[in-house]
């Protein structure tokens, strides 16, 4: 693991992601640039100190020399966006996967030779973007791709936070301070650290590619040099249109991701904050709740959940699903085992959806500077 | 009363919005361009047959020859869009004061005319956007206003429906033919028929103008010669920012008009499916659930509900709600006596809201022609 | 009508639920005791001085007197409990049909009485239960009674409230005060005045009559000489089993009458303060939430509602439903016209219904006195 | 580990919930009474063939033979119901703590022994009542026992269930199968299942002692012989009523543990199924919706959290708690450090819990035979 340590949010996560299916043990880590803090951190976690390393570089190289069944499976990634290239790049050119945080760099540049190392590598390389690892969110991506609610026409995502709405960064608070600086956080506030989840959500969901988009987004905190908000119009390959807004100035709400899909014969509505219920809608009949873990539900989303209906499995539970389909992939490559195209251990998001989370930001950004042109969402080479 | 005849949708939504406070009794109806239409639908009603016109010109003028105490005391307007502003006019001429179904009128240059004649005559007119008849969305007006929200900074206003998914309009069915025929309903579909109550809606609660917006407007339904959804961006006086967006082939949305609120100290969020809750949301302190009818409202909210709380009140009685006020307002008028600023009687919405209603539709038709261009919602002379 | 003078709750809500539906007008009233009070009352109402009488006596006497065209067609009793039998009584045997509101009478004896009473004359007898007028509630009884949920096995109906939770009839507050009163509201508190209506929701629903009941009944607040809070065990007729509980001091609650009802095929879940929405839960299939209005619901739930799905309909519209059929079933009577089975115009609460009523709270007093042994809800002759 | 091999269900629960927070490594297993199923179970889980038992007794004399720094730390116990008392009673004879799944014995008398052996022994014993491990419903209990609600009156704990509404266990499921067998499940079947879970969480959050009861239990399903539905009123020491009621015949019903608890001055709500909010209610001010992982709340909540607001946490998160706080006071003990009265550690169930649930089993069968005559919970020595 490189970050993650003491005081750190998102590196906790990680770990009890990777934790709780007993698939997968943490066996060293750089989780501080600092080597004594390192070793503090991973002492906490039960490690040999000869395994905490002060920095990636030396961990990689380290772990490296081990022998096979010895050395480090994949790197997980918990840094903060500026940091997230360096190690990810210096691990594939080592031989490891790589398992990250999002947003999957810095910028798309970054993103795009990313990819390239990736399939030069033929390593495994993911990204948690963990709000797809619900089952529901499963569900409805399946439902869509049968074909059930008919072509898609509309689409509304939504991501509101309040933590943000006063200055916070100038309090000395780590996570506001990193994510409103340009230099940690990139080109976007908002708009990368929770905008891009909606993107990758609503493209997940659908099936569809965003091809277009109009954005006006704000920093509505004085003295905040990245925006805290924003609202997109969205144009999808296809013809499908819809909205996509997000907020960290949103007073009062916690983290209400939540997405409404509509095509031509019904409708899907779904609430991170309530993550085990579906509304799904229909012309002329009464609407249906789908609740995960029930008989009726499709094999992708049965195989995200670990308990039977009612018995609430939450976000720890979706992040520790892309663990879990990571650590089977890896498996099956070191078993020889091929895949069948819908096997779960392949429901992952992988650097494709990375690349196209930063072509999201600097389209957005762009837009917003061209006061909201429409602007196209595109990933050349 | 003007429209409303047998097997008309508003025309006895008004009727009941009228008749419950018992404050207004029906006299006279010009129900149907059909004479004996007409009729009919007046012994329907109870009516005498000689009130029961067949041209709303035959009642005007009819009923202005009848003695000050037995001639109707006001016109109510139920017609399709089209039909709105010459009943309108020639009621005014006459001295009769006005309640009209929304929008005011056909186009914008239409609604500045009756405005110009509602200045002149001294008469009364009103509007009927019920929306704002609601306890909770006044009480959300009062919260604003009294700046317990802080400045605003955020609003999402939404109003989705399902009902015109396929092609309801080439079956014959009388509220989707003139509601989707430019000649009847004007520049706009949806946007006309209901974006207009969410833009009236987020200007009653905020207590702000739009300054500009971007709108991008569809027809998905094949055929269909107005838009039957569309997303706004919206841009406040001020400063706040927001997104509009209405829907009419969202399938399997009823009438879902909500709208959320965030300033920088709190939050408000109001559903009218279920419009007796309105949440509040704080940075440190836990959502409250407002509940109409109790004792904690203001005194705006509170004349606006008849029973006590949790028994639900729904849409007929926001409807008559502003039966109620509009027939005080004329009350007061006629005793001669003046009603302070706050008085429930002036609580009902004008013809400038309804002047500001059309000029949205002016704005968003002109913006979504120029591919969501900005556009500026003025309402010059 | 009889009672309803200023000042009074229930009076108020029957007078919006005749004119809603503008099939009955208010001709004269009994308002109060007080001549002078009463006259004030019905001036407030716009009728004639001459017909607002002080006392319900000289009421029914000299309407009788009056042509038949002329005089009132049916009474409407509003008064508190011990007042309801005098003047229903007086009012069969003068030839007038009677509306009252609940309970019957005062005790189970007078209502036999009066049961005699409309028997022997053929008039009318309809009894505010107002909860079964709501659409979902009808569709439920109809949905039970075709079958689909399966034999009955459970009932869960609940009517918790909290308004009484501190002496507030020492305060002088009126509604307190006569419900708290022996003398006036008869041999229970909450059980009479709520519990009623919980026990008759789960009669009309389920279409199964309550045969014996264990019944645990409390005045929590001190000196209260009646019952703010009761839990009853239930058995029906035919095997089902259920829980009725329905408190006057559970803080925080409005007006939370609700029911679950479980067969062997499926279940249904209702609440009167989100009446338009329904549960209906399956097996095996997901969870349906039926809404008011829809084109989905049976001849029933359509006949009570007045406007399209999502525009809530709600308590007065619920109430007025009875006063509506009860006008229908009149105006057949007088027409001569003989009304089928399932026409909505027999669809309101009878005498037969009050009895029930009144035996129920018989037998959870004595119930509870004897420290809630089983005691059967019987109505003999 | 005793029990909780391939196909069991609660076994993997555990072992996710030791898992999750990675203090607890599983070492050893008597995962099946069949030692090849046993082996094949632990390879499942990566463990040590050599620590595979066939059966707890050699698991337990096997252990007790290593360095102290090599054996097992303590025994979770996953089997059915009459399995639970023999390797508990055993592993404390040799010096073993214990967690142990509910019920805590197969009757009251095994339980009374198991908490004489506790006591006497020195030794921990946890029991996983997992839903007291909710960070919410530690919130209730320490607003209840601050007082903030004042003195209760009414609890209202409901937990049902809709798997069983067929006879599941003719068709070899073994879930139902061992929970609807008398001589595996013990003397109650949905009453010791779920009832327990219930009176135990209305005890953990109110602080008070069910005194007496009344119940009426049924079997619906045709050739049950364990009830598999039951109604109780509950009366508690110092005054309070109430009603429980359990089901595992209420079609559609998921997992649906819910409590709502009134006292003099306000009242909580709390339902399983979403577990992360709680409804507090106010006589006069408007409902607050508390959120788990917020600021606002107390030490206990916050320490039962992993991540902010609005990363549901579920089941899983609760049961782990458990898991958590046991491992803390055995590392506590082992280090010798002395633990404050209101330490998290301390906070999971134990002994005395196990006890009166078994109590509770007792009763109810005790009233329900004696058609639910009033009977005490009382657990004399």
């Amino acid at each position: 693991m490189v970050g993650g340590g003491r005081g750190a949010f998102i590196g906790a996560v990680h770990r009890i992601a990777a934790a709780m299916d007993q698939q997968i043990d943490l066996v060293c880590g750089a989780f501080s640039s600092n080597p004594e803090r390192s070793k503090a951190s991973g002492a906490d976690l039960f490690l040999a100190p000869a395994r905490c390393y002060g920095a990636f570089e030396e961990m990689i190289k380290s772990e490296a020399k081990l022998d096979a069944d010895q050395r480090m499976d994949f790197v997980a990634i918990v840094t903060p966006n500026h940091l997230h290239f360096p190690p990810a790049k210096m691990a594939l050119e080592y031989g490891f996967h790589v398992l990250s945080d999002k947003p999957a760099t810095f910028n798309l540049a970054q993103a795009k030779k990313l990819g390239e190392l990736v399939r030069k590598s033929g390593l495994l390389y993911g990204l948690t973007h963990n709000y797809t690892g619900y089952p529901l969110v499963k569900e409805a991506r399946d439902m869509i791709g049968a074909g059930k609610l008919g072509k898609i026409r509309k689409v509304v995502v939504e991501y509101p936070q309040g933590w943000l709405a006063t200055r916070l960064e100038a309090t000395g608070q780590k996570q506001a301070g990193w994510r409103t600086d340009p230099k940690k956080s990139g080109a976007a506030g908002s708009m990368g650290d929770i905008g891009t989840h909606a993107e990758n959500l609503a493209e997940y969901i659908t099936g569809l590619q965003i091809e277009e988009l109009a954005a006006d987004i704000t920093a509505f905190v004085k003295g905040r040099r990245l925006d805290d908000d924003g609202n997109v119009l969205l144009r999808f390959k296809g013809g499908a249109k819809g909205v996509l807004h997000c907020s960290q100035i949103s007073v009062g709400e916690e983290n209400n991701l939540n997405i409404r899909v509509y095509g031509e014969r019904g409708g899907i509505e779904w609430h991170q904050k309530e993550p085990n219920s579906m509304l799904v809608k229909w012309p002329d009949q009464p609407m249906q709740v789908y609740r995960a873990a029930n008989g009726y539900l499709g094999s992708a989303a049965k195989a995200a959940t670990r308990t039977p209906p009612a018995h609430p499995e939450g976000y720890l539970e979706a992040f520790a699903n892309i663990y879990r389909n990571f650590a089977a992939h890896i498996r099956a490559r070191n078993e020889g085992r091929n895949l069948g195209r819908n096997d779960p251990a392949l429901d992952y998001p992988k650097i494709e959806d990375g690349i196209r989370g930063m072509a999201f930001i600097e389209a957005v950004v762009k837009s917003s500077k061209r006061n909201a042109a429409w602007t196209r969402l595109e990933v050349k080479k």
